[in-house]
Protein backbone atom coordinates (compact mmCIF):
# COMPACT_ATOMS: atom_id res chain seq x y z
CA UNK A 1 0.00 0.00 0.00
CA UNK A 2 3.03 2.23 0.69
CA UNK A 3 5.82 1.72 -1.16
CA UNK A 4 5.14 3.68 -4.79
CA UNK A 5 4.47 6.83 -2.54
CA UNK A 6 7.61 6.45 -0.57
CA UNK A 7 9.88 4.98 -3.26
CA UNK A 8 8.96 8.20 -5.15
CA UNK A 9 9.33 10.51 -2.76
CA UNK A 10 12.90 8.85 -2.05
CA UNK A 11 13.64 8.87 -5.93
CA UNK A 12 14.25 5.41 -6.05
CA UNK A 13 13.03 2.75 -8.62
CA UNK A 14 10.83 -0.57 -7.79
CA UNK A 15 11.31 -3.85 -9.33
CA UNK A 16 8.32 -5.98 -8.98
CA UNK A 17 9.50 -9.51 -8.09
CA UNK A 18 6.07 -11.40 -7.41
CA UNK A 19 7.48 -14.60 -5.16
CA UNK A 20 5.31 -17.82 -3.39
CA UNK A 21 6.05 -18.17 0.03
CA UNK A 22 4.68 -21.52 0.42
CA UNK A 23 8.10 -23.42 -1.27
CA UNK A 24 10.14 -21.23 0.85
CA UNK A 25 8.31 -22.53 3.96
CA UNK A 26 7.93 -26.02 2.83
CA UNK A 27 11.96 -26.43 3.16
CA UNK A 28 11.62 -25.34 6.46
CA UNK A 29 9.31 -28.25 7.34
CA UNK A 30 6.35 -25.73 7.31
CA UNK A 31 3.03 -26.92 5.98
CA UNK A 32 1.50 -23.72 6.59
CA UNK A 33 2.28 -20.09 7.44
CA UNK A 34 4.01 -19.42 10.89
CA UNK A 35 0.89 -17.27 12.03
CA UNK A 36 -0.75 -20.97 12.32
CA UNK A 37 1.96 -23.00 13.35
CA UNK A 38 2.67 -20.67 16.76
CA UNK A 39 -0.68 -19.56 17.46
CA UNK A 40 0.84 -17.09 20.75
CA UNK A 41 2.85 -15.57 17.96
CA UNK A 42 0.00 -16.16 15.87
CA UNK A 43 -2.39 -13.93 18.07
CA UNK A 44 -0.15 -11.35 18.43
CA UNK A 45 0.76 -10.59 14.73
CA UNK A 46 -3.28 -10.37 13.85
CA UNK A 47 -3.99 -7.88 16.73
CA UNK A 48 -0.24 -6.28 15.43
CA UNK A 49 -1.86 -6.19 11.95
CA UNK A 50 -5.14 -4.64 13.18
CA UNK A 51 -3.69 -1.75 14.49
CA UNK A 52 -1.14 -1.28 11.96
CA UNK A 53 -4.47 -0.81 9.79
CA UNK A 54 -6.08 1.45 12.26
CA UNK A 55 -2.94 3.15 11.87
CA UNK A 56 -2.78 3.33 8.67
CA UNK A 57 -6.58 3.65 7.93
CA UNK A 58 -6.91 0.52 6.05
CA UNK A 59 -10.27 -1.89 6.14
CA UNK A 60 -9.02 -5.18 7.45
CA UNK A 61 -10.81 -8.75 7.59
CA UNK A 62 -9.10 -11.70 8.34
CA UNK A 63 -9.28 -13.83 5.87
CA UNK A 64 -11.07 -17.64 6.23
CA UNK A 65 -9.19 -20.08 5.93
CA UNK A 66 -5.67 -18.32 6.09
CA UNK A 67 -3.64 -18.49 3.84
CA UNK A 68 -5.19 -18.17 0.82
CA UNK A 69 -4.71 -20.05 -2.77
CA UNK A 70 -2.15 -17.48 -4.07
CA UNK A 71 -0.50 -19.22 -6.77
CA UNK A 72 -2.84 -17.67 -9.81
CA UNK A 73 -2.32 -14.25 -8.38
CA UNK A 74 1.17 -14.85 -7.78
CA UNK A 75 1.40 -16.73 -11.58
CA UNK A 76 -0.49 -13.07 -12.76
CA UNK A 77 1.53 -11.17 -10.87
CA UNK A 78 4.81 -12.58 -12.17
CA UNK A 79 4.24 -12.61 -16.14
CA UNK A 80 3.17 -8.92 -15.34
CA UNK A 81 5.95 -7.81 -13.20
CA UNK A 82 7.45 -5.72 -15.83
CA UNK A 83 4.25 -4.03 -16.54
CA UNK A 84 2.93 -0.81 -15.26
CA UNK A 85 -0.31 -2.57 -13.88
CA UNK A 86 2.14 -4.70 -11.49
CA UNK A 87 1.89 -2.56 -8.78
CA UNK A 88 -2.34 -1.70 -9.11
CA UNK A 89 -2.91 -5.84 -9.60
CA UNK A 90 -0.62 -6.16 -6.50
CA UNK A 91 -2.50 -3.73 -4.20
CA UNK A 92 -5.74 -4.68 -5.19
CA UNK A 93 -5.46 -9.13 -4.78
CA UNK A 94 -4.09 -7.61 -1.17
CA UNK A 95 -6.96 -5.68 -0.78
CA UNK A 96 -8.97 -8.39 -1.72
CA UNK A 97 -7.95 -11.02 0.16
CA UNK A 98 -7.05 -8.58 3.59
CA UNK A 99 -9.47 -5.89 3.32
CA UNK A 100 -12.62 -7.70 2.15
CA UNK A 101 -11.67 -11.72 3.18
CA UNK A 102 -12.48 -12.09 -0.37
CA UNK A 103 -11.38 -15.85 -2.04
CA UNK A 104 -8.12 -14.74 -3.91
CA UNK A 105 -8.12 -18.18 -6.20
CA UNK A 106 -11.17 -16.89 -7.90
CA UNK A 107 -10.24 -16.50 -11.30
CA UNK A 108 -13.61 -14.31 -11.63
CA UNK A 109 -12.33 -11.87 -9.03
CA UNK A 110 -8.60 -11.86 -10.25
CA UNK A 111 -9.81 -11.14 -13.84
CA UNK A 112 -12.09 -8.15 -12.94
CA UNK A 113 -8.87 -6.58 -10.69
CA UNK A 114 -6.44 -7.42 -13.94
CA UNK A 115 -9.29 -5.37 -15.42
CA UNK A 116 -9.46 -2.13 -12.99
CA UNK A 117 -5.57 -2.28 -13.00
CA UNK A 118 -5.96 -1.42 -17.03
CA UNK A 119 -4.85 -4.95 -17.72
CA UNK A 120 -5.78 -7.10 -20.94
CA UNK A 121 -7.29 -9.61 -18.64
CA UNK A 122 -7.57 -12.69 -20.77
CA UNK A 123 -4.46 -12.26 -22.27
CA UNK A 124 -3.12 -12.26 -19.22
CA UNK A 125 -4.78 -15.36 -17.26
CA UNK A 126 -3.69 -16.96 -20.69
CA UNK A 127 -0.21 -16.22 -20.41
CA UNK A 128 -0.59 -17.04 -16.22
CA UNK A 129 -1.12 -20.55 -17.48
CA UNK A 130 2.02 -21.53 -19.57
CA UNK A 131 4.69 -23.88 -18.98
CA UNK A 132 6.84 -20.74 -19.48
CA UNK A 133 5.32 -18.53 -16.27
CA UNK A 134 5.28 -21.22 -14.19
CA UNK A 135 9.17 -21.80 -14.79
CA UNK A 136 9.90 -18.23 -14.73
CA UNK A 137 7.67 -18.24 -11.31
CA UNK A 138 9.42 -21.54 -9.98
CA UNK A 139 12.84 -19.16 -10.64
CA UNK A 140 11.92 -15.82 -9.28
CA UNK A 141 11.29 -18.69 -5.92
CA UNK A 142 14.56 -19.66 -6.02
CA UNK A 143 16.28 -16.38 -6.45
CA UNK A 144 14.26 -15.05 -3.17
CA UNK A 145 15.50 -18.25 -1.49
CA UNK A 146 19.17 -17.09 -2.66
CA UNK A 147 18.93 -13.81 -1.44
CA UNK A 148 18.34 -15.17 1.94
CA UNK A 149 14.49 -14.17 2.14
CA UNK A 150 12.49 -16.11 4.54
CA UNK A 151 9.22 -14.07 4.67
CA UNK A 152 7.06 -11.25 2.65
CA UNK A 153 7.32 -8.55 2.33
CA UNK A 154 11.37 -8.28 1.81
CA UNK A 155 13.10 -5.33 -0.07
CA UNK A 156 16.45 -6.06 -1.75
CA UNK A 157 18.99 -3.25 -2.79
CA UNK A 158 21.08 -4.07 -5.69
CA UNK A 159 24.08 -5.10 -3.37
CA UNK A 160 22.20 -7.89 -2.00
CA UNK A 161 20.89 -5.78 0.83
CA UNK A 162 18.30 -7.24 2.48
CA UNK A 163 15.02 -5.91 4.57
CA UNK A 164 12.28 -7.91 5.70
CA UNK A 165 8.80 -6.45 6.46
CA UNK A 166 6.28 -3.53 6.11
CA UNK A 167 8.62 -1.88 9.56
CA UNK A 168 11.61 -1.78 7.65
CA UNK A 169 10.17 0.16 4.20
CA UNK A 170 11.59 3.60 5.41
CA UNK A 171 14.82 2.00 5.79
CA UNK A 172 15.49 -0.24 3.16
CA UNK A 173 14.44 3.13 0.70
CA UNK A 174 16.87 5.04 2.40
CA UNK A 175 19.29 2.80 2.43
CA UNK A 176 18.96 2.15 -1.54
CA UNK A 177 18.86 6.29 -1.85
CA UNK A 178 22.22 6.05 0.12
CA UNK A 179 23.83 3.42 -2.31
CA UNK A 180 22.54 5.02 -5.41
CA UNK A 181 24.03 8.24 -4.52
CA UNK A 182 27.47 6.86 -3.07
CA UNK B 1 18.36 1.03 26.60
CA UNK B 2 14.96 3.37 25.36
CA UNK B 3 12.10 2.58 27.36
CA UNK B 4 12.85 4.60 30.78
CA UNK B 5 13.65 7.82 28.87
CA UNK B 6 10.19 7.30 26.39
CA UNK B 7 8.30 5.94 29.14
CA UNK B 8 8.91 9.13 31.25
CA UNK B 9 8.36 11.43 28.51
CA UNK B 10 4.83 9.48 27.57
CA UNK B 11 4.03 9.84 31.72
CA UNK B 12 3.69 5.91 31.50
CA UNK B 13 5.07 3.88 34.93
CA UNK B 14 6.74 0.77 34.13
CA UNK B 15 6.80 -2.63 36.25
CA UNK B 16 9.97 -4.89 35.07
CA UNK B 17 8.77 -8.51 34.87
CA UNK B 18 12.28 -10.22 33.82
CA UNK B 19 11.34 -13.31 32.53
CA UNK B 20 13.00 -16.51 30.78
CA UNK B 21 12.48 -16.85 27.33
CA UNK B 22 13.77 -20.43 27.22
CA UNK B 23 10.93 -22.20 29.15
CA UNK B 24 8.65 -20.23 26.50
CA UNK B 25 10.49 -21.90 23.78
CA UNK B 26 10.94 -25.43 25.04
CA UNK B 27 7.19 -26.09 24.95
CA UNK B 28 6.47 -25.15 21.41
CA UNK B 29 9.30 -28.06 21.07
CA UNK B 30 12.41 -25.52 20.32
CA UNK B 31 15.67 -25.93 22.10
CA UNK B 32 17.41 -22.89 20.89
CA UNK B 33 16.89 -19.27 19.96
CA UNK B 34 14.16 -18.99 16.52
CA UNK B 35 17.64 -17.33 15.61
CA UNK B 36 19.71 -20.63 15.41
CA UNK B 37 16.51 -22.80 14.42
CA UNK B 38 15.33 -20.79 11.24
CA UNK B 39 19.31 -19.55 9.69
CA UNK B 40 17.66 -17.50 7.08
CA UNK B 41 15.95 -15.64 9.51
CA UNK B 42 18.40 -15.71 12.03
CA UNK B 43 21.34 -14.07 9.27
CA UNK B 44 18.51 -11.11 8.68
CA UNK B 45 17.55 -10.73 12.11
CA UNK B 46 21.55 -10.08 13.13
CA UNK B 47 21.80 -8.16 9.92
CA UNK B 48 19.22 -6.21 11.19
CA UNK B 49 20.19 -5.82 15.18
CA UNK B 50 23.45 -4.35 13.41
CA UNK B 51 21.54 -1.63 11.21
CA UNK B 52 19.20 -0.57 14.34
CA UNK B 53 21.96 -0.41 16.88
CA UNK B 54 24.05 1.59 14.40
CA UNK B 55 20.80 3.67 13.99
CA UNK B 56 20.64 3.99 17.89
CA UNK B 57 24.75 4.54 18.58
CA UNK B 58 24.80 1.63 20.31
CA UNK B 59 28.02 -0.93 20.42
CA UNK B 60 27.17 -5.03 18.64
CA UNK B 61 28.92 -7.59 19.16
CA UNK B 62 27.40 -10.50 18.59
CA UNK B 63 27.58 -13.00 21.69
CA UNK B 64 29.31 -16.42 21.30
CA UNK B 65 27.63 -18.84 21.90
CA UNK B 66 23.96 -17.68 21.71
CA UNK B 67 21.73 -17.54 23.81
CA UNK B 68 23.97 -16.97 26.55
CA UNK B 69 22.94 -18.63 30.04
CA UNK B 70 20.78 -16.20 31.68
CA UNK B 71 19.27 -18.23 34.15
CA UNK B 72 21.55 -16.12 37.21
CA UNK B 73 21.11 -13.10 35.63
CA UNK B 74 17.27 -13.26 35.16
CA UNK B 75 16.83 -14.80 39.02
CA UNK B 76 18.62 -11.26 40.35
CA UNK B 77 16.37 -9.17 38.20
CA UNK B 78 13.33 -10.80 39.17
CA UNK B 79 14.35 -10.63 42.96
CA UNK B 80 15.21 -6.90 42.37
CA UNK B 81 11.97 -6.74 40.02
CA UNK B 82 10.53 -3.51 42.66
CA UNK B 83 14.11 -2.24 42.95
CA UNK B 84 15.42 1.24 41.44
CA UNK B 85 18.20 -0.58 40.58
CA UNK B 86 16.52 -3.23 38.33
CA UNK B 87 16.56 -0.77 35.16
CA UNK B 88 20.43 -0.51 35.60
CA UNK B 89 21.34 -3.49 36.04
CA UNK B 90 18.92 -4.67 33.24
CA UNK B 91 20.35 -2.47 30.57
CA UNK B 92 24.19 -3.12 31.95
CA UNK B 93 23.63 -7.00 31.47
CA UNK B 94 22.37 -6.31 27.79
CA UNK B 95 24.95 -4.43 27.10
CA UNK B 96 27.61 -6.73 28.53
CA UNK B 97 26.24 -9.72 26.38
CA UNK B 98 25.40 -8.05 22.90
CA UNK B 99 27.50 -4.73 23.35
CA UNK B 100 30.64 -5.97 24.33
CA UNK B 101 29.88 -10.43 24.07
CA UNK B 102 30.80 -10.85 27.75
CA UNK B 103 29.77 -14.01 29.46
CA UNK B 104 26.44 -13.40 31.68
CA UNK B 105 26.16 -16.19 33.72
CA UNK B 106 29.44 -14.98 35.02
CA UNK B 107 28.64 -14.60 38.97
CA UNK B 108 32.05 -11.99 39.56
CA UNK B 109 30.58 -9.65 36.18
CA UNK B 110 26.92 -9.83 37.61
CA UNK B 111 28.47 -8.99 41.09
CA UNK B 112 30.32 -5.93 39.57
CA UNK B 113 27.04 -4.71 37.81
CA UNK B 114 24.91 -4.70 40.80
CA UNK B 115 27.45 -2.47 42.28
CA UNK B 116 27.69 0.00 39.40
CA UNK B 117 23.80 -0.11 39.61
CA UNK B 118 23.63 0.48 43.26
CA UNK B 119 22.70 -2.59 44.56
CA UNK B 120 23.78 -4.61 47.52
CA UNK B 121 25.53 -7.10 45.45
CA UNK B 122 25.86 -9.70 48.05
CA UNK B 123 22.87 -9.59 49.81
CA UNK B 124 20.90 -9.77 46.15
CA UNK B 125 23.48 -12.49 45.07
CA UNK B 126 22.53 -14.57 48.17
CA UNK B 127 18.69 -13.93 47.61
CA UNK B 128 18.52 -14.70 43.54
CA UNK B 129 19.72 -18.57 44.89
CA UNK B 130 16.99 -18.90 47.56
CA UNK B 131 14.08 -21.51 46.42
CA UNK B 132 11.56 -18.33 47.01
CA UNK B 133 13.45 -16.37 44.08
CA UNK B 134 13.41 -19.52 41.91
CA UNK B 135 9.58 -19.58 42.56
CA UNK B 136 8.60 -16.50 41.80
CA UNK B 137 10.82 -16.54 38.40
CA UNK B 138 8.70 -20.16 37.44
CA UNK B 139 5.78 -17.84 38.35
CA UNK B 140 6.67 -14.97 36.44
CA UNK B 141 6.99 -17.07 33.02
CA UNK B 142 3.83 -18.68 33.76
CA UNK B 143 2.34 -15.14 34.16
CA UNK B 144 3.86 -14.73 30.58
CA UNK B 145 2.72 -17.37 29.26
CA UNK B 146 -1.04 -16.57 30.14
CA UNK B 147 -0.68 -13.26 29.24
CA UNK B 148 0.82 -14.98 25.44
CA UNK B 149 4.12 -13.66 25.21
CA UNK B 150 6.28 -15.62 22.79
CA UNK B 151 9.20 -13.29 22.95
CA UNK B 152 11.10 -10.66 24.38
CA UNK B 153 10.97 -7.51 25.04
CA UNK B 154 7.01 -7.48 25.55
CA UNK B 155 5.05 -4.47 26.89
CA UNK B 156 1.80 -5.69 28.60
CA UNK B 157 -1.09 -3.11 29.08
CA UNK B 158 -3.03 -2.76 32.23
CA UNK B 159 -6.17 -4.15 30.25
CA UNK B 160 -3.56 -7.34 28.47
CA UNK B 161 -3.28 -5.93 25.74
CA UNK B 162 0.17 -7.00 23.89
CA UNK B 163 3.00 -5.06 21.79
CA UNK B 164 6.12 -7.02 21.24
CA UNK B 165 9.54 -5.65 20.22
CA UNK B 166 11.48 -2.86 20.07
CA UNK B 167 9.47 -1.82 16.87
CA UNK B 168 6.62 -1.32 18.82
CA UNK B 169 7.58 0.37 21.79
CA UNK B 170 6.56 3.98 20.89
CA UNK B 171 2.77 2.53 20.11
CA UNK B 172 2.94 0.41 23.50
CA UNK B 173 3.04 3.96 25.07
CA UNK B 174 0.70 5.66 23.25
CA UNK B 175 -1.72 3.12 24.08
CA UNK B 176 -0.72 3.15 27.74
CA UNK B 177 -1.10 6.46 27.51
CA UNK B 178 -4.44 6.92 25.69
CA UNK B 179 -5.55 3.92 28.68
CA UNK B 180 -4.66 5.55 31.09
CA UNK B 181 -5.88 8.92 30.16
CA UNK B 182 -9.75 7.70 28.56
Amino acid sequence: MRIETLARQAGVTIAWRPFLLGPIFKKQGWDTSPFNLHPAKGRHMWRDIARQCERYGLPLCIPTPFPQHSLLATRIACCGQEQSWVSEFTRSVYSAEFGQGLDISDEGLLANLLLDAGAPAKRVLEVARTAETKSDLRNTVSEAEKHGIFGAPSFILPNGELFWGNDRLEQALEAARRLATS
